[in-house]
């Protein structure tokens, strides 16, 4: 196999290029980065569970007409996926308070919000990733009005149905991020669902237990990340039995 | 206990005067029909399923803020929930061709539609609810084309919702009917997810296996009712433990 073009490296995935044009392959790394970088480590599996629970949720959300950047899952690391052009933006959606809404508003961690609550901040590591208003959004010409209107309708269907999918395994989906690309055909542009969809990028907690299942295990020392995935992927019935994350990627690089 | 008012009796629910203004106790019954009630059956445990597996959707609607009639559920037969007036229209989403739809468009049982599709019904038995057009929902004032759209975004959030707790636990919805009223604050309106959302107003099939789940057992004679429901419960962690729904009804009429 001839070697593949590198497209961009990011904290936990790398793009190739695609076998034909518009499309990508997404690898999902082992890598764990938490506080902008600061806390690293290496996760054995992790890659190939949020490569598996993406494919999950997005392909989902592919069949109820919510578009996404996903085509299909090549094997246990790697994705195939549409080429799009990310909006700068990271766009939050909190149906309880925890992290850094609890921190800079002074709410209890675990209050459930009146509503959910979307949030936008602006994607750029030396910054900080900071929460900006709809005003700069636009000021700045990082996304119009039509693409904020559209961003919100896409963030809330996502919330809809994740809390959907969660609520039917006994865990709360306390907040989650997603990236929105523009994926352009001809004079067209649609905004679309990008990146991961993924225990890295939500908050679970266990609706009974109130244990953490995601990356918050690995940010503030909580156990072992590869249980809390695996878990999140058993009661999706996500992972192939015979495939324990542990060992099956070595055999896969 | 003082005898209750009966305030309305359907096919498979009664609905009583509520302990306070603006509220009212639904009750589910054992009864199931079909066919515009030419088919009729009295199937033991139903009434309790359809209870509490309408508890778990609804309840998860007004989390993710999708406002619906239900406060809480009561017993293992009733739930409270908010008085509202009922629209006259049975909203239908699709998103696989089955039932009426195949029949009357000749589009194979199964097949999976381009997007998700709603329809509205005029309920009224005995014109056995047939299928409108949205400019004859404005001509005879059934609903405003505020009410319209309202009901399309409602019936698109639930559909979202109600396709992730499926497909969380290996079942595809097929499609489902709600029905929406009109709740009274003042001079204010808005509209609420009303009725019931359970196995009797929806299809679901087995994602594996394509078994299904719901009503069409009845209504085609393929196998226990109640094992079919009983099944979507169990999956859903929705039963207690110990009771079963076969022998526990008795107990508390």
């Amino acid at each position: 196999m001839a070697r593949r073009t590198k497209v961009y490296e990011g904290k936990a995935k790398i793009l190739y290029e695609g076998p034909e044009p518009g499309t990508l392959v997404q690898y999902f790394k082992d890598d764990a980065t938490a506080f902008n970088a600061e806390k690293r480590d290496v996760i054995d599996g992790k890659g190939v569970l949020n490569n598996m629970l993406s494919e999950f949720v997005m392909s989902g959300l592919n069949q109820i007409g919510v578009p996404t950047h996903f085509i299909k899952r090549i094997n246990m690391r790697e994705q195939l996926i549409r080429s799009v052009e990310i909006i700068p933006l990271e766009v939050v959606v909190r149906n309880i308070a925890a992290g850094s809404m609890s921190k800079r508003l002074g709410i209890e961690e675990g209050t459930r919000l009146p509503r959910p609550i979307i949030e936008f901040y602006y994607k750029d590591d030396k910054l900080g990733d900071p929460l900006v208003s709809e005003d700069q959004i636009l000021a700045f010409n990082w996304a119009s009005h039509q693409d904020l209107d559209d961003m919100v309708s896409l963030a809330v269907r996502v919330n809809d149905f994740l809390s959907g999918i969660m609520l039917a395994v006994g865990i709360t989906l306390v907040d989650f991020k997603i990236e929105i690309g523009r994926q352009y055909e001809g004079d067209m542009q649609r905004l679309v669902v990008a990146d991961e969809i993924s225990p890295d990028s939500c908050r679970l907690w266990d609706i009974k237990t109130g244990q953490k299942l995601d990356k918050d295990v690995f940010r503030r020392d909580l156990g072992s990340l590869t249980d809390a995935y695996s878990e999140v992927a058993r009661r999706l019935g996500v992972m192939p039995r015979n495939a324990t994350p542990m060992t099956k990627p070595k055999l896969m690089n």
